[in-house]
């Protein structure tokens, strides 16, 4: 088994990093092979924290984890302002590449990015680990059932949590230059193309009354997105109330609810409510039928998952001369041309921003 | 019991006076005295096949109704359009007003409405039945408990039903000279509205792509709203979609969830969704607390409880020379503002329209 794994090398030892240290070793595709940090204190602390093997390479610096060549994938945690940096000399030294969200300041910074990663021929994927959960799947069923959902018509989301002081006065994501984005909705947009099956809107209005801290970052936002053939959307995201997933998908004959889109409420099992075809019964003294609430369990959690999948196309990659799948490089693409959109609507004063396809 | 109790007329034999006929009898403190149809056929068939007794006066207009000294007040289920004229004409004849919504197809009409009830000493209320359901004042207890729900931010509201081809040609809510608001969002501003305990936005911005029928009434449209203190509403409504009745409440520390909110799954028992201070466990593995749902049970249906709340006003001016309540009349001019800043909205190309508070 150890030969055929895929040997990770993590730079930085951000927070996350620890929920996909764990992931990977529960993944049994894929080693904790190298850590780096600019410390290499913090890389001992965090690779003995975190279930690194004895065996398990310890650097002081990003570069040596990508100049090792045994390393065949990173994993980069990094603030999204250090991304464009370590992201494509990581693919100039053809390791492939987990990245976390926001992958990019802007789409010029992502196709820099993705370019890199294509001229070197890895496979490029984005931390969004709902993405892999088979509550996912079965939801992404539903919504492309004609006869159980028809067709499209509004989807909302909205992500917010509480940030505490610490987090708002501390953390990367109130930090200019770091991760510059801030609360800006990647989990909100990603859940609306998910939900419309990646079909680009074709316009983006920002809600008025985002909320900025002192440094210009902003800490709550939505907008409201709309498609050629009619479609809406809207989202919220906030570092200031209180931690809210709500997805809700309304098609001609279904709805699709749910309150945990991106970290379900357990580990294991997972609950969704669809709704098709509702009516009212005679008087409207209450509804036929009423939604039903269906619960996926998995053994794997969705970050496991992500991990398999992302060792899935490497090895495909390494072992069997495979080319990169070009869906993952694709929806995070499309994911930060909508974020540029929203953006530029706060910027331009709300105005309508055309998104081009 | 019958000497105390409120005498109802009803002017038209329309689809949702069968339930509020219904509602009449069961409440014990209303009596169906009367309906009016432009068709006694009509009229007797109605009062035959909705429980009115055999001492009901059945009449071949709608002034009948309102020339008979016995009718303590009168349930105005006519299409918008004819408001105007029969609810000021009620109040003249010095009838107390049960009002269906939308109220008046806009706030100049609903001023004329609310001067006559208020120039003759009549009860003015609208019918909207979620108001009264006890849910309704759970759920208001704990958007307003600081502890719990911390101070509001954001919400969103979603009404929409799949009307059937019939509805779409023949229902007075698609005909421009009847009920010409067609699907604008009479139970989603309410709902937002509600939620901010009545706070009026500053100012609403119509959402883009509403949808309208070959007659130019809106049967798919949306909105967000603003506030002077930064909270953000949304809201979607449609004809065109599956039933769906959703409300998200967002504050700081607090979020409401339901899928109901208009007319409960269930006719003696309807639930909510709370959360308060919700975080993540060790790795963001799950949450902790969960929301929690929360089931509100109770014997009589929220529209017989509308009724009731309706006489005993009624009756408190009748018996005990009291006043009108202003509450209901207030909430009903709120609701028709912010429908026609967004009906403002739309017509200006989405621009934004303030709201004169």
């Amino acid at each position: 088994m150890a030969d055929s794994t895929i040997q990770i090398g993590i730079l930085g030892c951000a927070e996350i990093a620890r929920k996909v240290s764990r992931a990977i070793l529960i993944s049994q595709t894929a080693t904790l092979y190298a850590v780096g940090s600019r410390s290499i204190e913090k890389a001992q602390k965090f690779a003995a924290d975190n279930g690194f093997p004895a065996t398990a390479k310890v650097y002081g610096s990003y570069e040596e984890v990508l100049d090792d060549p045994n390393v065949d994938a990173v994993y980069v945690p990094l603030p999204t302002s250090l991304h464009i940096k370590w992201a494509v000399l990581a693919a100039q030294k053809k390791k492939h590449l987990l990245l976390e969200k926001p992958v990019a300041l802007n789409v010029e910074e992502m196709d820099v990015i993705l370019a890199a990663c294509e001229a070197n021929g890895v496979q490029f994927m984005d931390g969004t680990m709902w993405m892999h959960h088979p509550r996912t799947a079965q939801m992404r069923e539903f919504l492309s059932d004609a006869k159980q959902f028809g067709e499209f018509k509004s989807v909302n989301t909205c992500f917010t949590f509480t940030a505490d002081q610490n987090f708002l006065e501390n953390d990367i994501r109130v930090k200019p230059d770091l991760d510059g984005l801030g609360a800006l909705g990647w989990y909100c947009v990603r859940g609306i193309l998910w939900a419309t099956d990646y079909e680009l809107p074709k316009s983006v209005i920002a809600l008025r009354n985002p909320v900025y801290n002192k440094a210009g970052v902003i800490i709550s936002c939505g907008a409201s997105l709309f498609w050629e053939d009619g479609k809406v959307g809207t989202f919220h995201c906030s570092f200031l109330t209180n931690l809210t997933m709500d997805l809700t998908a309304v098609g001609t004959k279904g709805t699709l609810h749910l309150h945990d889109f991106i970290i379900p409420f357990e580990e294991k099992k997972a609950s969704y409510i669809s709704a098709v075809e509702c009516g009212f019964k005679e008087l409207a003294l209450g509804w036929v039928p009423k939604p039903s609430e269906h619960t996926v369990t998995t053994d794997i959690p969705q970050e496991v998952l992500m991990v398999r999948e992302f060792c899935k196309l490497v090895g495909s990659i390494k072992n069997e001369g495979a080319t990169p799948e070009k869906k993952w490089p694709t929806l995070s693409r499309k994911t930060t041309l909508v974020l540029d959109a929203v953006k530029a609507s706060i910027e331009k004063g709300f105005e309508a921003v055309e998104i081009a396809s």
